[in-house]
């Protein structure tokens, strides 16, 4: 069997990204209920709104499903103990050092995975003890490594150096690239852009058109000296990357980027002023679709490319 | 039959990159004799010198072979003149619009393929009427597209809009990412570091140790104003990186890049002075093999990885 199915006791090996403004309750228990993981994305949730996220996937699924935290939250205790409190099963962590939480968490029997963009993490998380790795190669959505090593190049050098179950994420958006990822050596993939752009996902309905009219070249990885992250191109993309081809310096960087901008474009539907941070994959999303079709032909994909494969 | 195989008249859809200062006559006749598609690199060689490589290819292979051709180059008449002199039966342009030569190296019975980025060009080699398309990620070493789409990315989405023989090229160097080219809808595979780093490259010794030693994040595409180029991180792409950095202007970055820093690299052996192109790939290339150990490895990995694909 799968190890990344027998490990979340699922039945596809798909984990939905935990994405901020983009994976509330809705989205992930489309994805638990259709076979996947869904994940909670609690980077854009203040403690007692993901109480509540988490009880309303409780009600609607009776698979499992998982949170994603990212480590540099203010309020990561309290998210910590809300995620024991209500038993969550899976915890997905990311940018942080994976050291920080994995032995709490898995002692209080909660399966841990965390994200990682190259092989020094990797082998931080295996002496961690996290249960899976998440690889995610530059062309994804949002927040990413400062190596720009894409998903091609990463997995089959991630899968030489550590053992343990490894989930692709960055480029993965249809049957054909997942079948890739797996190619690559990966036990299951990760992916976000595709279901943003869902009908279940918490993203304004502007934003969700956005991703289906972009075409190739239309995302950027920016903000390479503070924190890299690929946005779609729109004013607000504009703004910062004039900043930062003028050298501005980090701290001015940071004020322009403000407060909110992320919900104010993701989740408020600002698509010119708002930050909407989306994977390379978009030029490849031509419809919003309901979580159980978007699954259901990324497996019949999956399964028709698997047999063309020539023997050689 | 395979569409690639049965175009070039080759046993394996395996292409070599044609790549300047390292593919010269011995490494394009060693890839055919392996069964793949030997390719020399014209775009470091003079007219003369190219007729003499296709000369000595001839000698020592009677397997189909071809030439690269960047279309940029100066004396570019010339070269196709010696193409079709000498009764080359391949020809791969890149650099440049299909249109130019396309129907004049048909009209001479020569099958051609062009080198893409994006589907717009994808598009324009179809109206040219090109015999195959490669397409090439942003991990690949050397000169890449403005929109640093990655192979992942690239791949499905060019499979979607052209229907003639497609190639992908960019983070492929073992089984395993053959394996994921072919996933994501490729025929074939073009590959250019993993065969730097062979016994019979042309790449000086040290280029090929280099190689061996990079890891990750030890690449980098710049030169982005003038034409995005991957280099390995040595003096000579820190230099470049500080004028980049300091916004000079493209004469300036021109001035400095001045000539012959490709040869002086690669092909002279000068590991800080030199100007080193690799992809991202390096950093999971560790030793330097003949060519056809390198092919056989990597159809042992396909044909063992292939065999591990779960059905799902």
């Amino acid at each position: 069997m799968n190890r990344i199915c027998q490990l979340f006791g699922i039945e596809y090996p798909i984990v939905q990204g935990g994405m901020i403004w983009c994976s509330g309750w809705e989205l992930a228990a489309a994805v638990s209920n259709a076979g996947g993981l869904g994940l909670i994305g609690a980077g854009s949730m203040y403690p007692e709104v993901l109480r509540e996220h988490i009880q309303k996937t409780k009600l609607a699924t009776s698979q499992p499903f998982g949170v994603n935290l990212p480590l540099l939250y203010p309020q990561i205790d309290d998210h910590i103990q809300i995620i024991i409190e209500e038993k969550v099963p899976i915890v997905f962590t990311s940018a942080g050092n994976p050291n920080k939480f994995t032995a709490k968490l898995k002692s209080n029997g909660i399966v841990v995975a965390h994200v990682v963009a190259n092989t020094k993490f990797a082998l931080k998380c295996v002496e961690a003890g996290v249960d899976a790795i998440v690889a995610e190669g530059f062309e994804a959505g949002g927040h990413n490594g400062f190596e720009e090593t894409t998903t091609m190049s990463l997995i089959p050098l991630i899968r030489k150096t550590v053992d343990i179950p490894l989930i692709a994420a960055g480029g993965i958006g249809c049957g054909k690239s997942m079948l890739a990822a797996m190619a690559l050596g990966a036990d299951g993939v990760q992916i976000g852009s595709r279901f943003v752009a869902s009908v279940e996902s918490s993203a304004h309905p502007d934003f969700k058109q956005k991703i289906v009219e972009a075409k190739e070249g239309e995302t950027e990885l920016i903000l390479k000296n503070i924190v890299p992250v690929r946005l779609l191109k729109n004013d607000f993309y504009k703004e910062m990357k004039k900043l930062e081809n003028e050298r501005a310096g980090i701290s001015q960087l940071v004020a322009h980027l403000g407060k909110g901008r992320a919900k104010k474009g993701m989740f408020e539907g600002d698509m010119q002023a708002g930050e909407l941070e989306i994977g390379q994959v978009s030029a490849n999303i031509d419809q919003i679709l309901p979580v159980s079709e978007i699954i259901s032909g990324m497996l019949a994909e999956y399964r028709s490319q698997r047999a063309l494969l020539p023997k050689l």
